[in-house]
């Protein structure tokens, strides 16, 4: 990087906030995704810490100036390679403006800075005692601007859906170093297009979010968690789109295949507790009072029952739910260093069943398998390709992949639920993308980001 | 309009299909608006009725060819000109577009043509017996094109929020004439920018809505509607934000200033029973089961009685709820003579009410007076400019007007809630929107119809 680019930026955030020692820039490289296909990092990036939304303005102007790319860089938490800066490149972290500027009770909206992360959250509402916050992408580390600019989504979007159902306004840096105020303390909102909703699921590349506001909701008082083990995965389906009719809306419904539960819970010194059965359903539940929780967990259990669910397990006390959650949450420790590639479809939730069952199909074969994990009632699967047994990537990787692409569009389905595009699948896109609306998207990109400076080669190729 | 273009689109829709006489054309010029506003129609557009989307395809292609512009037509039931032609224009009227092509119950989803209408879907949904849809504009002859394109709002967004949460998918066509398929029966996707989330509330400036994935829900079996009189509107308004933070979130939450109320009533036959106070709410339920209703009514008196409510009145028979509800619908019939402008601003709730002070203060100070309605919950509040005795637009109109919106303004607010920008309000909208946002919805509008041929003159001036 140019010493008078330095000096400028040294002016902008102060000489403590910048780094540019590959020492210290090292663990700014990086996300989550898996090691076999992450992007290889430019490491002549330097890493801006800027304070506020003023400074990243004076940056972005300052890149948009000599057209050097930007990536902003939230909890990096993401699974897709979205902050990982491929060119030489001023990463922008938002690790410094984490402040929670207003928790607005009247209006139930928090004002959050970008880099405030789920957990800051998380702890803040927890000391109101009667506020919550439901999307929980998993990783309490993410930032409220990366859950923001990715649409997060996790197991909680059943009742609640993913990010942008919450999202009331933010304020944005555009590449050129102007600041947007977009919607607001607003339940209504119909003045011209909607650049918001827009921003959100851009994965960065249009623009910079700096400041969230966001629907807060009262807490629920009781919650519960049911095993319900199924003999066939078509009943366990089943019981899913029951429920879901039933208006009975569980916070979460997540499924993995029986050895996973099996295995992880070994792994942590736990035992899984449904030793019947195949297919077994976590069905979260979150109510107002006692009362309707159990309300919701007769009816849920009936519903099971119809469907030829062995008997139910039910999880009240806090701390045997949170081992069920535990099991839940650890099953990639189990299975991590098997996984070379690992994937995040989704279909309708009535498709499931014939996908699933595909998905299986496919693996065998090449000879292989595949693990399943799945938001069931979201329609969204997380699926792996697994490592040859000697460590190396599959020869017939992406031919495999394709072909699960193929069968998820069979099904109207799309190859991100939730993770995003990211600089990983980015060549995955244009498979489910017609020309036209990847055109659509470039133009877009444009009207932006003119001099294409923001995050290069993420969501389009 | 020439005859080989004539010609055209004889053979595209068929000669059944295209009205050109005067006489025939006249009923498709105008919506809803005001008339003192109303845009004037150019009485040399023509009328054309597809069938499908290939044939709207059809002709896009040939206005972008030729260059016409297209008003797409749905319900017509917009306040601000919207559907308007004020150039010689293709009106595009989705009226045989009226299909449900599916309701899909493992799903929860209704596929619906653009030119179904609300009441046709409600009336489906009714005969499912436990199936239902929340949004409601008011007038149930919308479509369900417009509600989508326009974002359409109502009374009921308080618990379920406007249009754009429920959409799921969308068959749009493009100016060019190509057909994009955005969404599906999907719960999650995130495979790049949401183009579906900016067509909706684009008021059918950027493409032409075909179709459409409607999330439906299970039905409520139990409502009721709850007549609360304050003497106080401050408390009132304290009452509401003390409900939307109890959990007990209603269908609906309505304020018509009393003499509204009273007069409907009285304009119907009926007699307004609140008989106390200055500030009544019309609180509406509508819940799981009797219990669930019962509770919610109890907790939601206890808090209008913290907040000094006179004793409230409760509708739980279909009969006393559908006069309640005929009385807060046939408001206008009863001022409409009087009303020159009416306006759709929105504020954060918790500025309602020095929001209505400011405006009932400003109209004194041109010694006339403002109907106040609002969706209180949502902070969105319908008033209006009167006209002069004589039936005259006052002088003042104009002034008057720029001072409500700086009130808005200074509360965070919008100029339009619900309504939208139509073609009565791209003046105003320069008023709340900076030109960078603004420059940014060109950009925009360029890439989706680089001819300028989709409704001219809406939304951008």
């Amino acid at each position: 990087m140019k010493e008078n680019i330095l000096k400028a930026l040294k002016d902008i955030v102060g000489e403590d906030y910048l780094l540019t020692k590959k020492e210290l820039t090292a663990s700014y490289l990086y996300d989550e995704v898996e090691e076999a296909y992450r992007p290889k990092a430019n490491i002549d990036s330097i890493v801006i810490k800027p304070a506020n939304s003023k400074e990243v303005a004076a940056v972005m102007k300052l890149a948009n100036e000599w057209k050097i790319p930007v990536v902003v860089r939230g909890g990096a938490t993401g699974l897709c390679g979205g902050c990982t800066p491929v060119e030489e490149s001023f990463i922008l972290t938002m690790e410094r403006m984490n402040a929670i500027l207003e928790i607005d009770r009247n209006n139930m909206v928090a004002v959050l800075e970008a880099g405030v992360t789920l957990m800051d959250l998380l702890e803040e509402l927890d000391q109101s005692n009667d506020l919550s916050f439901p999307v929980h992408p998993g990783d309490e580390g993410a930032q409220m601007g990366g859950m923001a600019v990715t649409n997060a989504g996790g197991a909680r979007a059943v009742r609640h859906g993913v990010m942008r159902k919450h999202i009331m306004g933010v304020e944005a840096v555009l590449p050129n170093g102007e600041i947007l105020e977009l919607g607001g303390k607003l339940v209504k909102n119909n003045a011209g297009y909607n650049l918001m909703q827009l921003l959100l699921g851009s994965e960065g590349t249009l623009a910079v979010i700096t400041k969230i506001i966001l629907k807060i909701y009262p807490k629920d008082r009781s919650s519960a968690t049911i095993v319900a083990p199924f003999e066939r995965f078509e009943d366990a389906c089943q019981a899913v789109m029951d429920i879901l009719q039933s208006g009975n809306i569980p916070l979460a419904v997540e499924y993995m295949d029986k050895h996973l539960f099996v295995g992880t819970a070994e792994m942590l010194g736990l035992e899984w507790q449904a030793k019947r059965g195949n297919a077994d359903l976590l069905i979260i539940l979150s109510e107002k009072n006692e009362e309707r929780l159990y309300d919701a967990c007769r009816e849920i259990n009936a519903i099971c029952e119809k469907n030829n669910c062995y008997e139910t397990l039910y999880a009240g006390k806090a701390k045997e739910q949170e081992e069920l959650l535990l099991i839940r949450s650890q099953h990639y420790e189990y299975i991590k260093e098997t996984i070379c590639d690992s994937f995040d479809m989704a279909v309708p939730v009535s498709e499931i069943p014939a996908f699933i069952s595909d998905l299986k199909r496919l693996v065998k074969e090449y000879d292989t398998s595949t693990n399943v994990i799945a938001h069931i009632a979201d329609g969204n699967v997380h699926n792996d390709i697994l490592y040859l047994k000697d460590g190396s990537i599959p020869p017939y990787a992406e031919e495999l992949k394709q072909k699960m692409y193929d069968a998820c569009f069979s099904y109207g389905g799309t190859i991100t639920g939730e993770h995003g595009i990211g600089k990983i699948r980015t060549e995955d896109l244009t498979l489910q993308k017609s020309p036209v609306e990847l055109e659509l998207m470039k133009g877009i990109k444009k009207v932006f980001d003119p001099n294409h400076i923001m995050n290069p080669k993420t969501v389009l190729m």
